[in-house]
């Protein structure tokens, strides 16, 4: 079935090789014969973490985000890096680091791009449980402020009511633990 | 609190004027008084739609992908754009183009942004019920190859246990769909 939808690449240029992006645009040719642009947002991937405490709390972390100028409410992630050998081990060392926790438990529930329209930037998220406090406390990004919070299911619940439930992962995350309230 | 948080935007300097996105790069003060920089990617905004169809179906898309170099299943989601008033006429005006549908109840379900570490993308996400044919067929984007798709909850279920679903917004909807099952 591809290869009546499949783009052909003709030519790709770098228009901006940044500090966690790199964009290009693509000449491509559509299956018709005709030809399209396509902005191309690159990106190293990431996990995102639903961490729960031991008395069944989400953990979140209040930062400023600079593409919107605000601060948000997100679950604990982080972009792969070259310490990293695969996203397990990124969600770990990321847990390690925003929180100070390890899990006993530490499961994948999902990958997936995060804006695939655009940008080829994937992220895999994990649930952690059985949580303890770190061994050895691995150093912190030195550029990020982070203040960390701990919400019950029926306060996750309230927030998304209210509207202040507004990162794509987060919510995802809050949707998933819904659906294991009743098991 | 947002004081001991916020980041000063000192410059912003224009990297990449795209067709769907415009790339900066910030230098930012943070709340130490050390300096950053920042990737910024500005998108348009989106809506995606979790449509069910009277037999209780979910509507995919197949179509080929440009940042990926592959094909995805993804519920039906569109730019917003200049001709639209706000997100809900996005939802309709892509549901009509895309499915040819047009939904006796559409209701948001969440708005949220998609990648906050770097893009200010929000996007909407909306539920569509009581679906009917179109009595007005609304132009198609003619650089998009769509091939729609429709899976029962358990065939959606059957895809996600099989990691066939790989887009965030699709997992999302489908979690939150999950939610539903029981009410």
């Amino acid at each position: 079935m591809d290869e009546a939808y499949q783009e052909k690449v003709i030519t790709e240029d770098e228009k901006y090789d940044g500090h966690i992006v790199r964009v290009t645009e693509q000449t491509v040719e559509l299956p018709d014969g005709r030809q399209a642009k396509r902005d191309i947002v690159y990106h190293s991937g990431a996990v995102a973490i639903l961490a729960l405490t031991n008395d069944n709390k989400m953990i979140l972390e209040a930062q400023w985000r600079a593409p919107i100028q605000q601060m948000t409410l997100e679950i604990p992630a982080g972009k792969v890096d070259g310490r990293d050998q695969n996203y397990l081990d990124t969600a770990r060392r990321e847990l390690n680091e925003e929180t100070r926790m390890q899990a006993g438990h530490l499961e994948k529930i999902a990958g997936f791009y995060t804006s695939v329209g655009f940008s080829d930037e994937y992220m895999e998220l994990y649930l952690a449980t059985d949580l303890s406090p770190v061994d050895e406390e691995l150093p912190q990004d030195d550029d990020e402020a982070i203040a960390l919070k701990m919400y019950s299911f029926e306060e996750m619940t309230d927030l998304f009511q209210a509207g202040q439930l507004n990162d794509a992962k987060t919510l995802m995350a809050y949707f998933y633990w819904q659906t294991q309230q009743t098991k």
